[in-house]
């Protein structure tokens, strides 16, 4: 770690600013990206971001208006000025890479506000090579102890009319599909249509979530998202369609407050990652490198892992998460048989053990499912109580004989006073029956009513479910919280999130488009893992019910290289074990591909269009690359020049059939195999919706033998 | 128990109102209260109540208005009329009497709304001799199951302007001086100079809270209050001036809705006591009658106890609740001595145990009092972990050495959220030290934001602690809750509420008028028993800091009356352990004084003037009687002819001295002894904000030789 203070720079600024008026800027190590901050004459404080000469994010503001005390905090003296370069590197618990470089210059300024009881804000700005971030502190002082935050007034200015992949500005959800328009076409209330989701609290036709995307026509690409979201609300922005200017918009309480902080008090960062290349800000780890290291202390527990489960049985109608048939407020319409039943339950320890998956997920098996859905109800579930079909006792034993451990599902239908409740008795359940991982879920109004599944109490109390799970040697992976913002560095049990439109939209509603999963690793993905639950092999939902017209928008191969493309430590091979016997060979993938990395290379990737990424297993000598398309075919050249040189690699190539198309041919797939080395250049044609997935491992000498060489055309 | 159906009765109502329009009526058991219910040719249902032929309640609405659905629920047919008579009696496991009797004639009127979707409802009356109650119930359902109450269309129509005793309708705090006025001089916003008060949510210049007392020109005296409150708001009422008509006004949640309800539903029930003898009024036992048996199995944990703590010490600002001295919030302004300190609580535990206490109270052993106060602030106190200096180990062995218990205080600072999350450890560290009561508070705004302490979020967490705690062996005496309603009787664990104003008022407030002991009875404690924490023998301030002009606003001798005329199984011998070491003779009387009753008699009442009760003790031949008066001195002739016959008694007298006066001579007491018998008629002058204690024990051969017998005058 280097660290070293630039004194120099520091009394200049301090003699520019004298006048309560200048400007001071600093560079990425880099050199490339510069952030310029300004103070008016008026104390006013801006900050504005170049990229190679080209202004990216025009004059922008800063500051807040207080609830309480009221005032208005947007003037200011400056009291000091400092700079920093920061050079260290750190090795996440689990990731796409073994070793995290965190470079970038610092700038800090110290505030002293214009109003009558002056109000000490620092602003801490870092220039790194791939982007910008800065944060708000209130440092403790005797003249603000207790605040509430009323609005925090920072702008993003952007300096065009950029294409952007947008989801509607929302309190409770972040489960649309995303919308690709110019900014000045931007329209929120699309969220309006789409009923397919229960809960959704728009509030502004010109607001979109982060992390929003966009390209300037001059090929820029910019992310503005959020870093270590605690204790504060999540951001939303608010678009100025005259001036292309973004506004935050905290998400409310049941009051109408944001925040409530006590000094001293941070805010998350605020991030805009900024490249000419798609690619190098897929790989951007600035996020993560805004966030504090790990609060866990003993991490040990924490393994990436493959699970199957009791849950797409439910999605496609097959089969129901409560016991009684009853039904009511589920999602079910006619009555059908209660998935989690110990016989299924054993068929699926059986079905994962024998193919090597670290998990079950069984969701239903507690009683309260057949009311739990809609109807605001505080005392649903219990977390404790099992139906009677469920014999917790015997499973976590045969669980434990087959090597497998049952993930526990902690639904808590929005009710989250009654599961914090439960939290206590609920972990002790889980770790008295072996089980140390939990997916939970936020599905339905939250309680406490009129607090949102975004604002700051819900921020507080996913991260308290993330601490009391990591003390408890329990993972966790949340379905419906706020979008993620890099916090599993803090609490690297923290595997995973969902958060934004997953697979199952795709068993019931319109669906998710073609190129709904290039999008997401530009967007969703930037703030953290997803569990987005690939690897459908049935695509289409008439097999199951000859009258439903639903189905994945995607091919079969498209569902494996999404293991790859769709990063997450923590992957589900979400279809039926009897779909996945019926097809052994690609099955094979989804049980060979890793779910923790040494490396990473993003080989290319445009939003909307496509991603192909190559990932070195952690501690291996395997490589497994994935590629995806849009609803456009393409053909793609994969050099592998990623692979040792001099070693002979065993490439199983899994790729759409020639006739393969998402809509009319999504099953027909095609399985090669051939001895490639690190100068191979493999020509890939992916179908219409369609994807490729490859795994590279070491050649056995009988390997090279039986196998034929591939040979660049 | 006697139970039996009136069906010649049934069939007759049928008849009548077979056409949709006509009228039923119902009697009490000695026929002098009598209750019609009407039914217009709209379908709207009124009833009305009448006592020895004047109408006391005018015809009044009755009905719902739905959120969700969105219905007017006002107008109905009439499904079926039912009748039954009830006659049976009860023990109640701690009271003012030994066995209970319930007898009422109760009306069942089934109901199908006029909405398009017809909505069962039931209304349930009852005519007991001391009032009349009514609920309504609204059974399952195939049309509804789950809603939403907009408002509670109760109407309560008074004939005239009756006197009135009232505190604002507030959604947050039951902490008011009660105001003596007619019905049309009703104005709550005298609450908002209530500034002692920390969180008022005063609503409508015409509200009032309930038990709303009143009394007619006649001479009649109407209660209006409810019983069984359980997952519904409290009610407030909003006065129509021009019509004496009070309107029910449930509190509203953090969205402005009332109740969340799913059927099987019933509301408390609306209850109006009604008497032409004060007395009777206040010996009333239907609003406990109209609530549900025990729900805790084992109550054999459940004692009646006397108690004193470390408490009366920071309210006279000798000592402070935190540990720093920082006094962050609190409202102590300058640095004292962290009372809890275990030399400190040794003492008391030495005193309580020297004395005859069962518990010793500490308030202020936690973290967390540096910064509790005012600031809406979530996570405060933890509830596990003491000060450095309280050693809870050391004085939980001390404590059982010399049995006594530590009571627990639980003060959770309106951060319920906070709360519900340690409650289950909070409760397993008293378990493990011995302690089986606890003190909770609600002092603040509540959280989740935008509940209120009055809301059916609230009323449900107060229940879930009362069955927590019950079901965990722990007795619970809550401050700052909603108002009782007679919940006791179904969770005999839950011995005591403040949820008024306490004694504590006169040590930093402008206090409790002269008056408000002899209105207490007839208002708050209607609904149960009341934590008044009497006993304090230094009336001034000014003993403790010279400019300090607060006080108590009675005399000694109508501190020790309270322990008799304000009802609790629970009462605390409030003041400091020195101060009653000073005045050892009159402190007997509190050492005494029992704590639970086989028999209750009011001798005289008059609201807001004086209230003369004598009481026998539990399993023993013991009498204590009471007598308090407001700031007018008063004679009084105490009529012993409770006592056994033929029994001579020791009657030990704590009168105000002749010259004694709440204001200008309040310590001044007399103690004298007589034999007394039951043909005794003692004549005692009650002072000015005075009273007089009279212990009454079953002579021995000694005190008879040794005492002079009381000679009527």
């Amino acid at each position: 770690m280097q660290k070293r203070k630039l004194t120099l720079l520091v009394f200049l600024f301090a003699a520019v600013f004298a006048n309560a008026q200048g400007r001071v800027s600093i560079k990425s190590p880099d050199q490339l990206m510069s952030l310029t901050v300004k103070n008016d004459i008026g104390g006013n404080i801006t900050y504005e971001v170049a990229y190679k000469t080209k202004t990216v994010v025009a004059p922008s503001s800063l500051g807040f208006s207080f609830k309480e005390p009221a005032l208005q905090v947007t003037s200011f003296d400056i009291l000091s000025i400092d700079s920093t370069v920061v050079d260290k590197s750190w090795e996440p618990v689990w990731g796409e890479t073994k070793l995290i470089r965190d470079n970038y210059k610092q700038l800090v300024l110290r505030l002293a506000s214009h109003t009558k009881d002056r109000i000490l804000l620092n602003i801490f700005f870092r220039a790194y090579n791939d982007g910008i971030a800065f944060r708000y502190e209130f440092p403790e002082q005797k003249g603000l102890m207790h605040f509430i935050i009323g609005d925090e007034l920072t702008g993003f200015a952007m300096t065009g009319d950029h294409q952007s992949f947008w989801i509607p500005g929302d309190y409770d959800t972040n489960e649309y599909s995303y919308n690709h328009t110019s900014i000045s076409r931007i329209n929120a209330m699309v969220g309006d249509e789409a009923k397919e989701i229960n809960v959704r609290s728009l509030f502004d036709s010109n607001a979109v979530q982060t992390p929003l995307m966009m390209k300037t026509a001059e090929g820029i690409y910019i992310n503005i998202h959020e870093a270590a979201l605690s204790n504060y609300p999540a951001m939303n922005l608010v678009l100025d369609k005259k001036k292309f200017n973004f506004n935050a918009r905290l998400v409310p309480d049941a009051v109408g407050n944001k925040a409530y902080l006590q000094t001293p008090a941070k805010t998350p960062w605020r991030t805009i990652l900024i490249s000419d290349n798609a690619a190098t800000l897929l790989a951007s780890k600035m996020v993560l490198n805004c966030n504090e290291p790990s609060k866990i202390s003993n991490t040990s527990f924490v393994k990436p892992q493959k699970f199957v489960g009791v849950w797409w049985e439910m999605h496609v109608g097959k089969s129901s998460w409560d016991y009684s048939g009853g039904q009511v407020g589920s999602q079910q319409q006619s009555k059908v048989p209660h998935g989690a039943n110990t016989a299924n339950v054993k068929r699926y320890i059986d079905f994962a053990s024998s193919n090597g998956f670290d998990g079950v997920l069984v969701e239903g098996w507690n009683t309260g499912w057949e009311d739990w859905f809609g109807k605001w109800k505080e005392d649903v579930f219990d977390f404790l109580t099992p139906y009677p079909d469920y014999d917790l006792e015997a499973l976590t034993a045969y669980a434990k004989q087959k090597n497998v451990r049952i993930i526990m599902h902690h639904e808590t239908s929005g009710s989250v006073t009654n599961y914090e409740r439960y939290m206590d008795r609920a972990y002790a359940l889980m770790k008295s029956h072996n089980m140390n991982s939990v997916k939970s879920g936020y599905v339905g109004r939250i309680i406490p009513r009129g607090e949102h599944h975004d604002g700051q109490w819900m921020v507080k109390h996913y991260e308290r479910v993330a601490k009391t799970t990591g003390e408890n040697g329990i993972m966790v992976d949340m379905h419906e919280p706020v979008r993620p913002t890099g916090m599993h560095r803090t609490y690297p049990n923290w595997l995973a999130c969902e958060a934004a439109r997953g697979n199952e939209f795709n068993a019931w509603s319109v669906g998710n488009p073609p190129d709904h999963e290039t999008i997401l690793p530009f967007t969703r993905l930037i703030g953290g893992p997803m569990d987005y639950t690939p690897g459908i092999f049935r695509i289409k939902m008439s097999y199951y019910n000859p009258g439903k017209k639903e189905q994945i928008h995607t091919t079969l191969c498209k569902q494996l290289a999404l293991y790859v493309t769709m990063y997450s430590p923590l992957q589900m091979a979400a279809d039926l074990p009897e779909n996945y016997e019926q097809k052994p060979d690609a099955f094979q993938f989804i049980k060979d591909v890793a779910v923790d990395w040494d490396d990473t290379k993003i080989l290319a990737a445009e939003p909307g269009d496509y991603i192909y990424i190559a990932r070195k297993e952690k501690g291996k000598a395997n490589w497994f690359v994935g590629g995806i398309t849009d609803e456009n075919s393409r053909e793609f050249v994969l050099k592998t020049d990623f692979l040792e040189k001099g070693t002979s690699y065993l490439a199983k190539v899994y790729r759409d059939a020639p006739d393969a198309d998402w809509k009319t041919n999504p099953e027909a797939y095609v399985i090669e195999k051939f001895i490639v080395d690190n100068r191979t250049a493999m020509k890939l044609r992916l179908a219409p919706g369609g994807g490729f997935a490859v795994s590279l491992m070491p050649a056995t000498k009988a390997d090279i033998s039986s196998t034929p060489k591939y040979r660049n055309k």
